[in-house]
Order: C-alpha cells, then sequence, then structure tokens
C-alpha cells in the first residue's frame, strides 16, 4: 500500500517560522562584517581548485609515502573526481568498526507535530501560495510544481502517484488530470488535507533519505587512522589545514538494503557544532566562542509573499525556508563533499549525478509529471552519471562555483546527486565536507578564534568527543 | 547546378606526400629538446587561463583608461568569452580601411594539379583506403563516413548530396542507398572518379572557406590603433607580454553575400611566417634564426596504412594528413583566438559553436547521413551556441585544454567553430590568434632567440611589412 506525502502543508508550517537575516549576504559576502570587525583580520590566500582539464583527465599524486594515487576527471559540472584505492581495505574496515561501536542512528526522522500546528496560523492565503507554487506562471498547478517542494525536505518524498491518491482522497482534483486550477485549488480545504496527512504514517523507505549515519571525530587526539585520513584528505584538497582541521567530523552512513538518498546538494553543513561555530562569531563577535549553540532557537518573524519573493527567488522554497530556519546568521558553505566508499556493495547503491555535465540546467527539467530524476529508488538509470561503490575509492566534488577573486561564489547547481536504492547487501560510506565560509573575512576571523580557543585548552574540553576519544586506540579483530 | 566535390582523391594524394616528425612529440613536448639544448633555458610561468566560472557569469575588467569593460562567459566547452565594445567604433572603420589599402586575397584557393598528378601513384590499395574510412567497422561506408573525411579541407565542402551525384555519375553505388559496401567500393573505378572531379568546378561558395583576407602588422613601429589592439590583448588574455607579440598578425576578414566558413577547429597557426619562427628553431636550432622559411619544402615520405593509424588514430584523416605536411617540426599552437566584430551585418553571419557546452563530443555524432552539423551554410540553426556579429564586440576563446602542469595540452574538441552564411550585406572581423609551442623549453628559447634578434635589429628590417609601415599614420576620412 502507497501511503501519501505531500509536503505543501510543511511548506506552509515553515513560512511561520522563517526568519531571514540578511538576504543579500550570499551574493556579497562579508562587506558588512569587514569594516565592523573590531579585530584585525588576516587575509585569506585563493582556496584552491584542481583543475579538471577534461573527462577522463588523470592525474599522479602523493598522497601516501608508500604509493602513488591517480585523481581521475569524471566530470566538469559539477567538477568532480575518483581517487582509486584513496583508503585501505583495513582502514574501512576500521571506519566501519569505529561507527559500530558508537552505535548510529537513524539519519531523518518523521516530520513532527510541530509543522502541523503551524499550519493552523497560516499567514498566507490559499491564493498567495497558489502563485508561490505555480512555477510556469499559468495558472494551473502541474504534478511537477507540487514535486517541485519537496526537494532536500525533512520529511517524506512525493511521487506523483502519492500526489494524485492524495487529490482522490480529499477530492481536490475532480476531473482528475493531476492538475489543480485555481479554481480546485481554491476549493480545497486544507483541513481535509492536513487530516488526510495525519491519517498516513511515511515508512522509512518513503522518506528523503533512508539510511543511519554517525559521526566520528577526526580533531587532535582522535584515533590515529582518523587523524591520517584528514591529513590525506588535506593533501588531496590542497586546501589549508585551518580550513580542513575546522571542518565537520568524518561521517558515517549506513544504507540497509532498500536504503537510498533522492538527489540533493551538499549546501550547508550537516553537523549542528560546525554551522554554530560560525554563527555565534557572526552573530556577536564579542561573545566568547561556544561550541556548541543548540540552545539558541531561530527568532520566528512573518514571513509574507512579499519578502519571500526577494529571498526565496528560485523553485526551490522548501530548500530556501529549510536553509531559513536553521540560524539567524550566514551558514558556511559545504564547499567540498569527499565521499568514501568502505565496501562493495552487491546491489545498487551508486552514487548519481542526475545532470553531471548537462549543458544547461534547469530545475523544472529535471521533474516531469511522469519522471523524477531526482528519485534515486526509480530513476538512477536515468542519471547523467553514476559512481558504483568500490571499497576504498574516494570521489570528491566542489558544491560550489568560484566567485572569480579566489573565493566561493555561488552554488553550483550541477553539483545534485543522490544514493541510488541498496537492492542487495549493505553499503557503507563515509563523507567529509569542506566547510568555507562565504565572506574571507569572517572565515578568517573564525580560523582565528579557533586557534585562540586552542591554544587555551579548549579544543580538549568538548564534551562530545568523549566517547571517540575512548576508542582512539581501537582495532580492528578479523 | 550542384557539382560534385568529393575529397577522397585528395585524401589519397596526401598519403604520398606526408612526413611525421615524431608522432609522439605533442603528447610529451620538448622533453627530447630540453635535454639536446645546448644554451641555457628560462623556465616560463604558467599560461595564463581566464576562469569561467559559469555560463553568464561577467566581470569588470580595465582595459583601456576611459571606460570599462564586461567579461561575459558565453560557454566552458570551449572557455568562451564575449567583450562589447572592446573596440570602437573607430578602430572598426580604421582596421577595414587599411585592410582596403592593403588589399585582401581569396581565402581559399582551389585545389591544385598536384593533388590529382599524386592520385595515381597511390601505394595505398582500395582495400585498406576502405578500412580506413570505415570508421563504425561495420564494413560498409555509410555517406557520414565519407563526409568526416572533408574537414578543414583545403578544397571543395562535400555534402550528402554531392557524394550521392557522384556515386551516381561514375555508378559507384548501383543499389542507390548512399552506402557502399566493400564490394561496390571494390568495383569503383578511381580513375572514373577523377575524371568526374575534374569536369566539375566549385564555385566559391562551396568551398570551405569563402571569404578574402589580409595581414595587417602589429608589431614595433605598427599604425598606433594596431598597437593599441595588441596591448589591449595583452591586457585582455593576462598572458605574457611575449607570447601575445609572438603571436600572428591581425587577420583582417571581409565575407561577401554568401559569405561563410565551415566549421572547423583553430589548431595550428595560419600564417606561414608564424609557423616557420618556430619551426627553423626546432629543427636545427645552430642555425640563424630566419623569419621566412617558405623554402623549406616538407620531406615526402611514403605512407602506409600502417604507420597511419599510430599518427592519425581519429577520425579526421584529412585534418591530421594536412597538418602532416606543414612543417617537419611539432607546429605551435593556436592557445587562443581572439575574432573581432568590426562591422554589424545585416543578415545571417554569426560564429556558431556546434557542440559548445555539449555534454559528450563525439565527432561522427556531429555529421549525419542528412544533417552535417558542421555546415555552415545550412545548418547553424542546429549548433549549440551562435553568437550574432556586433560592431566592436570580440569573443575569444581558448582552443586548446591546460596540461595541468600550467602549460597547453590537448586542443579542445569543443572549441568547433564556423561562420554561418552571410545572408545579407557585407560581414567584415579581425582575427588575433595566440600561438604557443607545445614544448613550454622550446617556447622559452623562441622568446629568446627573438629578443636577440630584435636588440640585433632583425625585426626592423621584416621586408613584408613594409606597405604596412607606410600606412602607419592612416586615418579614415568619414
Amino acid at each position: 500500500m502507497v501511503f501519501v506525502h505531500l509536503y505543501l502543508g510543511n511548506v506552509l508550517a515553515l513560512l511561520l517560522f522563517v526568519h531571514y537575516s540578511n538576504g543579500d549576504e550570499s551574493t556579497d559576502p562579508g562587506s558588512q562584517r569587514r569594516t565592523q570587525s573590531p579585530r584585525p583580520v588576516s587575509t585569506l590566500g585563493p582556496l584552491t581548485r584542481l583543475e579538471g582539464i577534461k573527462v577522463g583527465y588523470e592525474r599522479k599524486v602523493q598522497l601516501v609515502t608508500d604509493r602513488d594515487h591517480f585523481i581521475r576527471t569524471l566530470s566538469l559540472k559539477p567538477l568532480l573526481f575518483e581517487i582509486p584505492g584513496f583508503l585501505s581495505d583495513e582502514e574501512c574496515r576500521l571506519i566501519i568498526h569505529l561507527a559500530q561501536m558508537k552505535g548510529l542512528q537513524r539519519s531523518q526522522i518523521l516530520p513532527t507535530e510541530e509543522y502541523e500546528e503551524a499550519m493552523s496560523t497560516m499567514q498566507v492565503s490559499q491564493l498567495d501560495l497558489f502563485r508561490l507554487l505555480d512555477q510556469n506562471h499559468d495558472g494551473r498547478l502541474q504534478l511537477r510544481e507540487v514535486l517541485a517542494q519537496t526537494r532536500l525536505g525533512n520529511g517524506r518524498w512525493m511521487t506523483p502517484e502519492n500526489i494524485q491518491e492524495m487529490y482522490s482522497a480529499i477530492k481536490a482534483d475532480p476531473d482528475g488530470d493531476g492538475v489543480l486550477s485555481l479554481q480546485e485549488f481554491s476549493n480545497m480545504d486544507l483541513r481535509d488535507f492536513h487530516k488526510y496527512m495525519r491519517s498516513h504514517k511515511a515508512e522509512s523507505s518513503e522518506l528523503v533519505r533512508n539510511s543511519h549515519h554517525t559521526w566520528l571525530y577526526q580533531g587532535e587526539g582522535a584515533h590515529h587512522v582518523m587523524r591520517a585520513i584528514r591529513q590525506r584528505v588535506l593533501r588531496l584538497t590542497r586546501l589549508s589545514p585551518e580550513i580542513v582541521e575546522l571542518s565537520e567530523p568524518l561521517q558515517v552512513v549506513r544504507y540497509g538494503e532498500g536504503g537510498h538518498y533522492h538527489a540533493h546538494v551538499d549546501s550547508g553543513p550537516v553537523y549542528p557544532e560546525t554551522i554554530c561555530s560560525h554563527t555565534k562569531l557572526v552573530a556577536n563577535e564579542s561573545v566568547p566562542f561556544e561550541t556548541s549553540c543548540r540552545q539558541v532557537p531561530p527568532t520566528p518573524v512573518p514571513l509574507t509573499p512579499g519578502n519571500l519573493g526577494s529571498f526565496c527567488p528560485q523553485v526551490n522554497l522548501w530548500e530556501c525556508l529549510q536553509l531559513g530556519t536553521r540560524s539567524e546568521a550566514p551558514l558556511p558553505y559545504s564547499y567540498m563533499t569527499v565521499l568514501f566508499y568502505l565496501n562493495n556493495v552487491t546491489g545498487g547503491g551508486e552514487t548519481v549525478f542526475p545532470v553531471a555535465d548537462n549543458r544547461t540546467y534547469d530545475e523544472m527539467s529535471l521533474i516531469q509529471d511522469d519522471v523524477d530524476l531526482r528519485d534515486t529508488r526509480r530513476h538512477c538509470d536515468k542519471g547523467n552519471l553514476r559512481v558504483k561503490p568500490r571499497q576504498g575509492t574516494a570521489v570528491f566534488w566542489y558544491n560550489y562555483l568560484p566567485d572569480g577573486q579566489g573565493w566561493v561564489g555561488d552554488v553550483d547547481d550541477y553539483s545534485l546527486h543522490g544514493g541510488c536504492l541498496v537492492t542487495r547487501g549493505t553499503k557503507w560510506i563515509a563523507n567529509n565536507w569542506i566547510n568555507v565560509d562565504p565572506s574571507r573575512a569572517r572565515q578568517a576571523l573564525f580560523q582565528q578564534e579557533m586557534a585562540r580557543l586552542a591554544r587555551e585548552g579548549g579544543a580538549d574540553s568538548q564534551p562530545e568527543w568523549a566517547l571517540d576519544r575512548a576508542y582512539s586506540d581501537a582495532r580492528v579483530e578479523l
């Protein structure tokens, strides 16, 4: 039986909670802060970026002392590379072992009641909502226009069938053509919709992300293999040690049989501490640095269709809104993703880049009424590029374009990627996200503050890594 | 009436004349010379390459003192940019005026008798030739496999209709399906083919390139506008002054109504003096530098299907062979092309990049039995990218990829471009080709030798620019 997972409701709910710190910050990063900063800020050198040359180009690199590695260009859009044998089989097994000792948690939980609660106090009219959703301005809501709103959603993944079932259940589409006219949309009673949503529980296969994961510490005092991998990534990326060391810890992910991760872009950091380190510095630079800021809630600001337009000009309402709720201050960017395959997968589990090296990028052309290329359970075979998991192989890519001044610029839409359905066996991977602040000056300030903290012994006192420290001498027993 | 222009004959003829200096030289440039060189060779810095960022990206640059210019990214494959107002209208008019005073010549003359003469002494059997032409190894010659051999040909441009007419005239394809089986090909009497070829004269519209051109000197003592443009190009490209100054003079081209240039890649230099400057240095470094080497003919070496395969592995037999005849030594590369539009064209005359930003490049997929995307008289509308001529606008692109070590690497197949049919009025353009030697060490040596020559006053004595010097104070009377 198919459950229905329409996320319109969640989108609406978020409208109430979103706070916009500064809509233009990302296009002109740091200009404000730079002048306000009371402390001298050192300037950072240009962000390194490997040359792609062309698809299939191979270069030899020395990442470890005892062997050479070859970096192969897989695509230019996104700038994507593959390095076979980046990790040894022993290292792969050790990472899995450490993750298992630490324990993995579900990567995504189902939407909570707070969303539904918020729905009842909406400030956006049904007409305004229709206009926001009607991307092609033809006065009708195509299935794909509704599908477009699930991307990166925290909740359930929508398929065209889900939407049509819901329409049918709440009688939203009397003529059954899958398209809602403004009249049909206006006639829809959102309470029916909420009721329908509550009555259908999603299974894990119906989520955006169906996996378990944990985080492994890679900082000072970590397991020597974790340190060695961080150093290897440093040599691979040719970035400064500060940037790599201050990025997120290693995320280890297990996809069971039936696991998947629908296509998304790694635009922001996923580990809250990393966000908050940056955020704190920006929000109030005189406040002493704190490693965690989960306790600081975002300030709710009413959102109107008027200010929404300027903040969320793109089709991706959901992603934009979700980003808005994360923090009051601009987030650091996931400049690069380094993904490690920790085992050979018996069936499926490829990493797909649906639009890699496409001539043009058009978000809406990804999503057709029948085929949604972001759907990694159904349509991986139609994506432009698939990487097959092979134990020890690493792939890495740049989620952001350069800004032309040696720093990070706009997100690279072509970096859209996902984890295909694991049809047989288990898939283990790990991710290193290299975070960079969109403001060069703020990144410099962040590094400066973190260095000060380290000198003052603050780094050692981080309580969340106690478990990792206990395992720092762990070995794999085979 | 359509004339038939089959170039199989020319290809065959060339088989006799081709000399291969060193098939591997281009993949491992300069390694030999570097060790043999008796003189100390300075190392050159990395070749600058503008970042494309993404299609539509604009950057402001200061190329002249009195205004800003904007460089807009048109494509990433090839790396292609546009700069509106790069030349003033007065500069455009002056260039046209200088070119007219100097006089323009036909850009392409019809194939001479030497080709036909050579046909009779072929050393490649008809069976071997069939195998060379049969790209997809299906034992049959499709129209497109024959069409593929005209690219960059010095002679007539082939269309599918031309070939079918020829087949019909010499009864080569009895079943009239446009495909030659090995049997049909073997039955063909090449003498009939030659006879047919001689009986059909090509019109200028049936050539690869239908235009007139001349060269304008830009070196020391040239017209101040010509000097200013060279300096502006230097600032635009951010290359070293030596590289830009030692590149080819400005080519000014006039396309009359009906003019065109079928799609090609600017792989090598087109001005003989530039080739020979490099060649001389390489062929015998102890010989004093000479500015012209037209008198040195290529040494004819018999070509067999065996050595052909290793030298010409790609479909483009013609281009490869033609390159082979040019010189005994490796040629400098046309690293960049800077193209200036000198007037507004009433109808047509766009610059087309048929495969710009294609996901993949496949030469044979360009050429279908019915549609040949390289044909700029018929199929410009099907190309990926077209630039409309606008007086004063410059476009520039890189014909070569980087090699990953800061120097020039492989040719960029995506740089394929042509001049669309001028349907109304006249089109005036100018080209600056920036030449770079594939060997970094040889480029250094070349620059060193040219500097020495300049110190010894040799540069001033070049006789071929006497006319340009006479016009160095020319003005346009309006």
